[in-house]
């Protein structure tokens, strides 16, 4: 049975969900999410999903949300990318979300996606602060490290790897992170790896 | 064997950590964390926790941070306040990490614990929208619920409310959210249910 799930390509964790997916060889098709007409905002949007957010997934019976969720179900049905100390492995995704993708997101919709003279530029400066000083910490993590958790790529990397990839500027510049960016390296040299906007439907140039 | 959790009053994600283990009646006690002059911030603090936060779980040779973490390891390991479903219980506690605690944490440190006069007063809007925001979408799932998940106590309960009991004002206000107060009487009414300030030691009163 061909998992459903519904994306864009413009979200990161949208990414972490399909990319898991994909570099494990998972059975799935992307349904396109219209978020910047209001979509996720939608009632029907809602009875799917009531935080009114992607990714969503639905694999017969079973619909499952937040990214971490859906990147746990992959990892544990088919054996791959679970690293072995689980501890590690939750606490960088909690870490993420909170942390990590938490506020890239939202700085980068504020400074990518906000018409420009709705933008607050204080807001930005404020969460810019946050998201670099959260990126310090992964940066130390990954010295000497090819992956977040022990000797392999897991789910950790895919989550915590969801909204570096973008072209779009929110702060985070590669040559100000050196071990990131070997890491993200690491990630893209994976067999099957591909780029969110080839991964999922929909990017800003189907806007410009 | 005690465990030991570094924490302070005044931190909700450690709230979630000792609330989870003092309702399952877990052999714990408290370590001081001087927050406010800098001890997370620390290298002795760092080589503890790489990622600089509270709480820090600390039992044998077990180490484990995120709260949430470390609710799933006590709620497995006294088989206590895990909901059947895990999927729906972790889906929670991830939006919770990005969208609730997540979110509020920062807000009641912006608007009670900075200087009056560094408070970043367009972020603190900005953040406020999102906090209510998402706030609204935790009132409407426990509209004819007791719980979050199914009919039981969780620790996903024990996570979305990690700030919600505390007198600071954050823009949340009980009456505008009468499922959500509904729920917090629900949390408070269990056996050995304690406020933030008389489970963990500092409060603001200790710097007034």
């Amino acid at each position: 049975m061909t998992a459903k799930l519904y994306c864009f390509g413009e979200s990161g964790n949208a990414y972490k969900a399909a990319l898991t997916m994909e570099l494990a060889g998972y059975d799935w098709q992307p349904l396109y999410v219209d978020f910047f007409n209001g979509e996720a905002r939608s009632p029907e949007y809602r009875a799917l999903n009531e935080m009114g957010e992607a990714p969503v997934f639905v694999e017969g019976d079973l619909t499952l949300t937040q990214s971490s969720v859906i990147q746990l179900h992959i990892a544990e049905k088919t054996g791959k990318f679970l690293a072995d100390d689980r501890n590690e492995m939750l606490r960088w995704m909690f870490w993420d979300a909170q942390k990590g993708t938490g506020q890239q997101g939202g700085l980068r919709f504020l400074m990518n996606f906000l018409p420009e003279d709705k933008r607050p530029q204080e807001a930005i400066k404020w969460l810019k602060g946050r998201v670099l000083t959260a990126l310090a910490t992964l940066e130390a993590h990954l010295a000497g490290r090819d992956w977040i958790v022990g000797d392999a790529p897991s789910i950790a990397d895919f989550a915590c790897c969801g909204y570096l990839y973008y072209p779009e500027p929110f702060g985070f510049e590669r040559n100000d992170f050196p071990n990131i960016s070997h890491w993200l390296d690491g990630i893209a040299a994976l067999p099957g790896w591909k780029h969110p906007y080839d991964l999922m439907p929909g990017n800003p140039s189907d806007r410009a």
